[in-house]
């Protein structure tokens, strides 16, 4: 049985790291088409989102939304789609996504649509600090 | 301007009500293909989980945890997918959906694929009774 956090190997693949706050790892799925972030609660052995123990869910939450809230003012998006699905990544692992009118598959759900496009530029440094700066302001 | 809130009426066609608990309107999908709930709180003009404010905000999450304990309960499913994506009906509205390995369209998500199987059987007497006993011990 695993012991300690291990981030799945899906997860570290397709995303970059961008901060790691209140025991969560918040991460920028490499996927241009949408500004896609994955919030990962640093628990082992977490599927649900309610299986975590009520502080944490808690936690989780108001991580959730302060990212959400970060993502919203630095993209300026129309809308936010927040899902927990787990469905292929077991591990426990919360969406937010920056969704516009128009953008590729409105208003479908992205998963599972068309082949992601790797951003062409590094743009986790600048997003990173950005994200730092809101959080460090709350 | 809004003031008073009304369901959105998309909801309010798809839906059947099971609940109505802490300010929040508990509906069934008419979709036999997956048990799926669906949580409104009942404020006016929300789009955004992030929207509401962070007393209401907890309420909701906590709802959901609960409508999610219970689901998970009655329905003994391998999986919770839990979203609040609003792209289409915009009233703010968080889906709790019971998904188990080979469903329908598994292990996709179940936005937007094929067209909805009604319930042959009025379930709602039944399950309306259970969650509301599930929750008055809580």
């Amino acid at each position: 049985m695993q012991t300690r956090f291990k981030l799945d190997s899906r997860l570290a693949n397709d995303c970059f790291t961008l901060h790691y706050r209140c025991d969560h790892h918040i991460l920028l799925m490499n996927d241009s088409r949408w500004p896609w972030l994955i919030v990962v609660p640093n628990h082992v052995g977490m599927r649900d989102w309610i299986d975590l123990p009520d502080n944490a869910q808690r936690e989780t939450q108001q991580v959730v939304h302060h990212v959400g809230q970060w993502l919203k003012t630095y993209t300026q998006c129309y809308k936010l789609n927040i899902a927990s699905l787990g469905n292929v990544v077991e591990q426990l692992h919360i969406h937010i996504i920056a969704r516009n009118i128009g953008d590729a598959n409105w208003p479908t759900p992205v998963w599972g649509y068309g082949e992601a496009v790797p951003y062409k530029e590094n743009i986790v440094g600048a997003m990173s600090a950005n994200l730092q700066e809101f959080l460090g302001e709350l």
